[in-house]
């Protein structure tokens, strides 16, 4: 954390993010005040150096408003007329819906800059609170033609405070973004664990690391996702509904008459439309970006690895060893195997010597993925 | 490998797999005889060790048919006719059409057994095969009362020659398991990354870790997901049917009036849509086996790793120097971020030893994980 040009800043919220926040900006050497409607969670985070509690005469630059979704527009508009020359930001996930509040209230626009920080994980209280919780993870910032540069400026400033990385958008792009990359795939990916509910135990035994990425967010907290998606409801629902009629396609391929068994001439209109489907879903993913923000594809090399203590660890030394750095991993289980696979991501001008490398040093190879 | 009680086998078909099957059973001792329409395959799959040339003379006790898709069925067919004291087992990935056709040119059933060995990558020749491809994956084994036990016997003996975990199942449990678990999760993955065809570039910027999960397998071979969903057609669109229904559900409880803004009591009913699915999601993927089969539920710690040669190596030589087997681990990225986080999942006895381990040696911890 380095030094920062923001002096005072005041978190209205002492929970997680406020917390977080706080410790954060107090290592920068920021003079934090921290206030929650409950007493308590001050005190808590107070004692958890995030912050000293606040006084009649503080006079903020910046205030940051992190209370639960539901209360976040309210405060805003509370802390604008309260503090007339400070500028006011939040922290919560959704941006549209808080902006029209604000608007209809007569909110002061030109002070009001949304945030969005993708810290990943929104839940838990003070204790919780970590000052590195946003290092190295994206901070939109949501601004119109209304909010005055300077505004964006020192909330930006914010961002660099805490170590991550802003992007900037409109409240509507923002909305319509995360409905995209996160609102819209915890649907998709809860409603198809979903039909694992009433599937036989040996069918689940078949389930493959395919199965194991595609469901892993349907974990998620169920409590928190209502919230979420309901105050993203229609840009959720527009992805959705898109969805659904290529879904709808897909079902009337595969139900269309000669399957199965039917030869390529009978049914060659229904291939298209699955082909269809699966040629655009590789366009689709290709278009993610690789670890580094950019889309760089990396090569894989699949590796077999006992499943004992500090196997893992010694393929990894040797892969240091020779000078590769590991873009990415993952490990891939099969039910009682004593062995797994190992898919390790490397830039592709090193893949080729790093696989003759670990031939060399006794490893196990699969071919090449992809 | 160990030495089998197989004599000797007749594999039809020298691609990836059957070359892989012949790779292993040689290294087992025993007489593995190759065949192909295409002789250069044969050559280069002898060249490469899978086994010997066909002669007129051979008595194989088991038949191993590794042709593609849509040729499996007659090819079983011929070698059931040809070597009439044979058993014949397949190894192609749907099961139901190719009985369905056997049956129906009065192949003798008893003689044989369909085989899926699940063994993830199903593409390219004889020079990629390997004799351990099989090792520590589930071969499932299909058969019903018409089956002969010792045609099942032998082909189980197959499996566990190949380093496989056998799995019983008639052919239709076995159809309507994959479609679930492996088929219906393709084409739900491909329909969610091909949202991302024309989307905004900032917006795909925002992807996290959650929608690289999602849709990693929208980037699988398409020309093979033909044939595979072709032949699956009616268990995989019962699938999507239903995961249809659902998914209107959702989207009608998102349309449902009042939103967004409105309070908790006007669209109580909708809320109360959305938190099903999301709850049946939690359900459902509790239900997938965890790396040794079984259902048990690991714990996550989530460290933060420098973006640098050699620290995840260190971080997980420091697990095994606290003598804790890493059960399951992640890597999570963030755009443009110079340091990472690795989400190390563990046996819940150990997770609190080792977090405190890990902080006491210098390192940064986030909470611990669900």
């Amino acid at each position: 954390m380095t030094a920062s040009r923001l002096r005072s800043v005041r978190i209205v919220g002492a929970g997680l993010l406020g917390a977080s926040v706080g410790l954060a900006l107090r290592e920068a050497g920021v003079d934090t005040v921290l206030d929650d409607t409950n007493s308590t969670a001050v005190d808590l985070a107070v004692t958890y150096g995030a912050g000293r509690p606040s006084d009649a005469g503080d006079t903020p630059e910046l205030i940051v408003v992190a209370v639960p979704p539901a209360s976040v527009a309210a405060v805003v508009i509370d802390e604008l007329a309260r503090y007339p020359h400070a500028i006011v930001t939040d922290v919560a996930s959704v941006k549209t819906g808080i902006l029209q509040q604000i608007r209809a209230a007569g909110g002061d626009l030109q002070r009001y800059v949304g945030s969005h920080p993708m810290a990943g994980r929104e839940r838990g209280g003070a204790m919780s609170a970590r000052a590195d919780l946003f290092e190295g993870r994206p901070w939109v910032i949501t601004s119109d033609e209304q909010t005055a540069p300077d505004a964006i400026a020192l909330v930006r400033d914010l961002a660099v405070a805490l170590g991550a990385t802003s992007v900037q958008l409109t409240a509507e792009e923002h909305d319509r973004s995360v409905a995209i990359v996160s609102h819209a795939p915890q649907i998709v990916a809860s409603l198809l664990a979903a039909r694992l509910g009433d599937a036989p135990t040996a069918s689940i035994a078949l389930a493959g690391q395919g199965l194991r990425d595609t469901t892993r967010i349907a974990a998620s907290d169920a409590e928190l996702w209502v919230q979420i998606l309901e105050a993203n409801a229609a840009p959720v629902a527009e992805v959705l509904r898109a969805y659904r009629d290529d879904l709808d396609a897909v079902i009337a391929s595969l139900d269309a008459p000669g399957r199965p068994g039917a030869t390529a001439d009978t049914d060659a209109d229904a291939s298209r439309g699955i082909a269809a489907a699966l040629a655009a879903g590789n366009a689709g993913v290709a278009r993610i970006p690789g670890k580094h923000g950019t889309a760089r594809r990396f090569q894989q090399l699949i590796i077999k690895v006992d499943d004992t203590p500090g196997e893992l660890a010694r393929l990894l030394s040797e892969i240091g060893d020779e000078g590769v750095n590991i873009e990415d991993l993952r490990l891939e289980h099969s039910p009682g195997a004593a062995v797994g696979f190992v898919e390790v991501s490397v830039l592709p001008e090193v893949a080729h010597g790093l696989a003759t490398a670990l031939v060399r040093r006794g490893w196990g190879l699969a071919e090449e993925d992809q």
